[in-house]
């Protein structure tokens, strides 16, 4: 069986090393012209979308392939219902469409009845800022990723230069929550409905992008692992989704709060390659084909430390407890490289092991 | 780094699998004309040994590799020895032809004192019949896997017929062992001399190739593993081995004798991805690339069912606690073409999904 993905990326990179073992084989899209399609080399055939080229040219292009499915929400959500012509889409593009915009994804949530920060649309921050409290957070409603454009309004003057100037894609404003701890939970729905879920992670973040995650999250009681269960499983119910989910969660107390829900695997995942028998990557190309899922189950304690922007030679990264991906890209600063899998039997053991390797990195960085 | 492997099977798939996530990229020797090479597609490079390729042109068409390794034994020993003159060879030529060669291999277990069965070479099969006792084995000294070029001589009349006939190629006898059990070390060595042990698997053979493994084996004690963990790193360091060995042995009550030793990764360490927070294949990697060693400790337990001269359709090799490698091979009788890993928390539970899967297996070749 052949298999499509939007984009070139790593996450791309990783769901082909995954599924090649399965027997399946892959090409990829690449959107933008110039686009950086070192991560996918070698892995298949990569294809770049061009206005002359039908959505017929583009399947033929592509090996005819069975299922196509994404790597990142940042993509024309039209390709996916073009292409839904001719083969499989999973996501489903309606589930992708919502899931794509803040707004309709908030809205979903609402319906739903799931807690999330308190939001307004469609008034000025002033408007916002009366009804929800200041600070507040202001999010472009595609396009936002890795903290990507957003920012915090704290307070009458930073209102007052937003309203003046302001975004210039249509944005929604978010209540600031004052979270102990971020955390997500990675979930995988199959063609026949079946749910599993990975366990809670714990996550810190740097400048917005994600900078270690540690599974299973520590202090996270039973009681918040199944309301993010059950969040998770009404709107993958509610879209018919089919692939593994993200979503992003504050922990305030005993509550869990959703900050954002990523139609695809996520970078805080990645732990599941060394800490499950399938991982992420894996279970996303199970249920896409219909296969019945593999077990998520944690062994053991995982955690995972980006490689952003830095050379870090691969060979820094390698202890017994601790295995690299590294994703051949070209070199920028700011941006994501590699990744560090840890493993240990405790998150003592694990914690000391990933903070020893951080602090070589940033040893490494001033040398 | 770039790295070559001699050979396009299923083993050199699944090392350019475990490689690639480490930053490595490869390129593969095919032997001999019309070698099929499927198992390799995408993977990298293939380039085709023919005479009027010298050792540096080879060297250059592979893309001048740091080090070249090996996915089998039935090669041309000589062809390492050239390429050493470009880049490191790990195993180094010399263990290669050592272990290469079961007359080589025997003298070397002699010389260190490791047990193994009770040899004659350069003799009549009359002759080793009457110094070993019947019944007895002979084997070719070279070409011999799974179970080919060997045969049990029973009685007078199969010795007979033997010494009328004989083998064309030189060949060992080898007292015949009533063993109880076969099983395996795979064992790693590092550049640094570092050593690592997977815990020893259990064998089962079919018509002398491997059928399943579990790992850890039943009923192995700490003084067995202890012996051949002894015995597998004193061959290791008397030809200063770089790399993942298979040491196949017999089990006579508490008694451990040395069949033969592969020097390569091994079809009974193919649970190691997934019993394993560093496979096997990933081992032999960063053992060869100076890297240090990754964690061998099994978690759980764990198994292997060789999908052989099958069409089997994937998906039947789905389940919660199973996951398929089909190694994109034409289909032919008695080929190898796959294997599912399983894993479980007790034996118990891991030897009823086999025997179900294999059950599914049989009857789906009946119908």
């Amino acid at each position: 069986m052949h298999i499509a993905i939007v984009g070139c990326g790593q996450l791309s990179r990783m769901l082909a090393l995954a599924g090649i073992p399965l027997g399946f084989t892959f090409s990829f899209i690449a959107e933008h012209e110039g686009e950086d399609t070192s991560c996918v080399q070698h892995l298949g055939r990569v294809v770049h979308r061009h206005p002359k080229l039908t959505a017929e040219g583009l399947y033929e292009e592509l090996g005819r392939p069975k299922v196509l499915t994404v790597e990142k929400e940042q993509i024309d959500p039209a390709l996916l219902v073009e292409l839904g012509q001719y083969c499989a889409v999973h996501p489903n593009p309606k589930a992708f469409a919502t899931l794509h915009d803040r707004l309709s994804e908030k809205e979903l949530l609402e319906q739903l009845q799931i807690m999330s920060a308190p939001h307004a649309y469609g008034v000025s921050a002033a408007e916002a800022a009366q009804r929800l409290g200041l600070p507040i957070v202001v999010k472009s409603c595609r396009d936002g990723y890795d903290g990507k454009h957003q920012r915090i309004l704290r307070d009458e003057r930073d209102i007052m230069d937003f309203d003046r100037g302001g975004f210039d894609q249509h944005c929604i404003f978010e209540q600031w929550i004052p979270f102990e701890k971020e955390v997500s939970l990675i979930s995988v729905r199959g063609l026949s409905g079946q749910v599993c879920h990975y366990p809670i992670t714990e996550n810190i973040h740097d400048r917005g992008m994600l900078a270690q995650s540690i599974a299973p999250g520590r202090d996270i009681s039973a009681a918040m692992s199944a309301t993010a269960q059950d969040y998770i499983t009404q709107v993958m119910e509610a879209l018919d989704y089919v692939g593994v989910i993200a979503m992003e969660c504050f922990v305030l107390g005993e509550q869990i709060l959703v900050n954002e829900i990523a139609p695809r695997v996520h970078n805080s995942g990645h732990w599941t390659q060394a800490g499950c028998a399938s991982s992420q990557f894996e279970n996303h190309i199970r249920a896409i084909t219909g296969l019945p899922l593999g077990n998520t189950i944690s062994r053991g304690v995982s955690g995972m430390v980006n490689l952003i922007g830095t050379s870090a030679p691969p060979q820094r990264a390698f202890s017994l407890n601790s295995t690299l991906h590294w994703y051949n890209k070209s070199i920028r600063p700011g941006r994501k490289l590699g990744h560090v899998n840890f493993f240990g039997n405790s998150h003592d053991e694990l914690i000391r092991d990933m903070n020893q390797f951080r602090q070589e990195l940033v040893n490494s960085r001033v040398s």
